[in-house]
């Protein structure tokens, strides 16, 4: 697909049948502010560039029968989520349904060279399946900042080898077509926000917990991405004056106390110090503990399990609730992959928002967990590249 | 006035003229994006509407000689800034430039009848002074939330007895023309962002210590208000787990360590306690003690005066630190009564900020003191009003 839009009129269009799915030219006309003949124009434009196609006779609503279109059948898009340890690849349709999505187990500090073979072997697999013959577009998220009109990251501290290497240029050559490259949390708000949790929300946050922690914010339902590209980047907010070192270089960041890498070491030494049967005998079993051995320890009961989890809460809880007074948002999603402790963290979260942060920014404020799991990140990496194309060129 | 621009076109030429001063018509046309013959049928309604009038010949640029045009000079914009302790009232003209301003020390506290009643003299003085006949519109802040389409105060902690008045409705009936109301802190950003030192910047915040501490949020150019339009409300952050006891009934929030009230007390404090002869001095010739009291002391080499600036100085540069951290801003502005303790607050605020949090979001910020002083407010006010009048209806 080379073709774009040309004017603001085609995008909304485009934007609409990508997001509300094959329409009748009557139902789209009552919802762009265009005049009968003038959307027949934009109509008849997009179909000739081959990006919408006719797709039969709609509903009579009385009077003539109006013809349905939808967007072309055979675009494809790929999502790309590189998580510290994981990549998820997937391909979607062009209404960013997925059409086939897979995991393989990878450390981003293996660097790039390694990784975007992987990626790229993935990708092929997905073709080899049948899902697509080519790809239109692919959105990638990193787990670092992003300078994002250069698609390139910058000073990722979990990623060493990556500081200003090409993503977007390295794969849009590999795969011969546009890429756009952000970090992993806004894709993550991304894909909540087309196809999850956050679907009717303008301005939210989404936070997510996995390797590190990072927050998507989202402004007017848009992304927003600060000065330098490095917003929400909320894991090396100090909770703890003399805490922990951290990776960064100072002391008591979120991210030292509670995330999962801090989870394995504070359930590791729990087994080790003997105040944990159940973690114990995990540690013993396989040689390392993670995110999951904290949790299903938590399910059967295990004290020292819960009070990890609780006191990792009620630190996020604070910062989230600085956020909160700070950003006042309509919805809070807690996402990635120590969701997994599920509803005991997301308690300890609400209690120390709602007790700490003012009752006029918290009165109806949800604070849910994300709905799509690991989807969230390649269906979000879709939806960003698809606004890319989906824009006057 | 009545009129309003008819489309985004005008509206935007009326911003111009505003931001920019008289002009000729070849340089406006330059700026906005319209052929010669849609600017002049453009420019030509906007002098029937008489919100623009001739202003003679331009200079030549080669060629026939274009016409000048300029905001109608008898437009006049009144600007209300609400303090906790102190009214100002200024009048602009078209261009925001400030003919006469007038302060008056007034408690909020009294509440909004008494209040607006020493508004409306004010404006009356104003008038009697020859600076303006009547007003086109008004712009007021107040010391807490506003919902801001309504112009309502919500459940303002230093406000009682404003809860739910219809400021705008109010002001409307009295001075006979639009009012827009807005929180005092976003005033004041609007007010760099026009006149002052965030003249330039896209993404910034305004963080204002006066009675209390309020931040203002500026992302694309637009203040950001949030959900329910308490953003910025970080003077409720808890920076002090077992803190003191705060209005809001929580303890340990930043406004209870560190505000002009909170500085007075300490002040008042060190001073019964005879830990500063300076400010004792002082405390018994007045019998009350203030941030100025503070800041004189200080520039008198008191150490005790010195502690208080910088321990305020940095419980506020860590909230700071953490707001860099997750909004990645361009700039950061501090404004407000407090200012007056000038570089030993600058400094310890810095010194947080640059150390706490990642070098990607503090390398090229700067954080600096606003420019504007008291007239940051009244300008932010008629920048507000000015904002929604030269907006299509």
């Amino acid at each position: 697909m080379t073709a774009r839009p040309a004017n603001t009129h085609q995008a909304r269009l485009l934007r609409l049948l990508r997001d509300g799915g094959p329409n009748s030219r009557a139902q789209l006309g009552d919802q762009v502010d265009l005049s009968r003949s003038k959307l027949a124009v934009e109509v008849d434009r997009l179909l000739e560039t081959g990006l919408v196609v006719a797709d039969g006779l709609a509903a009579s609503r009385g009077g003539r029968r109006s013809h349905n279109i939808r967007l072309a059948p055979g675009l494809r898009f790929l999502g790309v989520d590189i998580g510290a340890t994981s990549i998820d690849v997937a391909v979607t349709n062009a209404e960013l349904e997925i059409l086939g999505h897979i995991t393989h187990p990878m450390d981003v500090r293996e660097g790039p060279v390694a990784v975007f073979e992987q990626v790229l072997a993935m990708a092929a697999k997905l073709r080899a399946s049948g899902f697509a013959d080519g790809f239109d577009g692919a959105g990638i998220g990193v787990p670092g900042p992003v300078r994002f009109p250069e698609g390139v990251p910058v000073a990722p501290p979990i990623m060493p080898g990556w500081d200003g290497y090409p993503v977007r240029e390295v794969l849009s050559q590999e795969l011969g077509c546009p890429v756009m490259v952000d970090n992993d949390v806004n894709l993550m708000a991304l894909g909540e926000q087309h196809a999850g949790v956050a679907r009717s929300a303008g301005d939210f946050l989404c936070v997510k917990i996995g390797t590190g922690i990072g927050c998507g914010i989202v402004v007017g339902g848009e992304v927003y991405r600060g000065t330098t590209g490095s917003a929400g980047d909320i894991g090396h907010i100090q909770v703890e004056p003399e805490g922990r070192s951290c990776a960064c270089g100072n002391r008591g960041c979120l991210e030292a106390h509670f995330s999962g890498a801090a989870l394995a070491r504070d359930a590791e030494d729990a087994a080790r110090e003997g105040r944990s049967p159940v973690l114990a005998e995990r540690l013993g079993a396989q040689g390392t503990l993670n995110a999951a051995d904290v949790a299903a320890a938590a399910a059967a009961g295990d004290p020292a399990a819960l009070d990890l989890i609780r006191s990792g809460g009620n630190r996020t809880g604070q910062v989230i609730a600085s956020l909160v007074s700070f950003f006042n948002p309509g919805l809070v999603v807690i996402g990635g992959g120590v969701t997994g402790l599920g509803h005991t963290l997301l308690a300890a979260i609400r209690t120390q928002v709602y007790r700490q942060s003012l009752p006029l920014a918290t009165g109806n404020l949800p604070i849910v967990l994300g709905e799509l799991g690991p989807a969230s990140g390649v269906i979000g990496g879709a939806r960003l590249i698809s606004d890319h194309l989906f824009s006057p060129a």
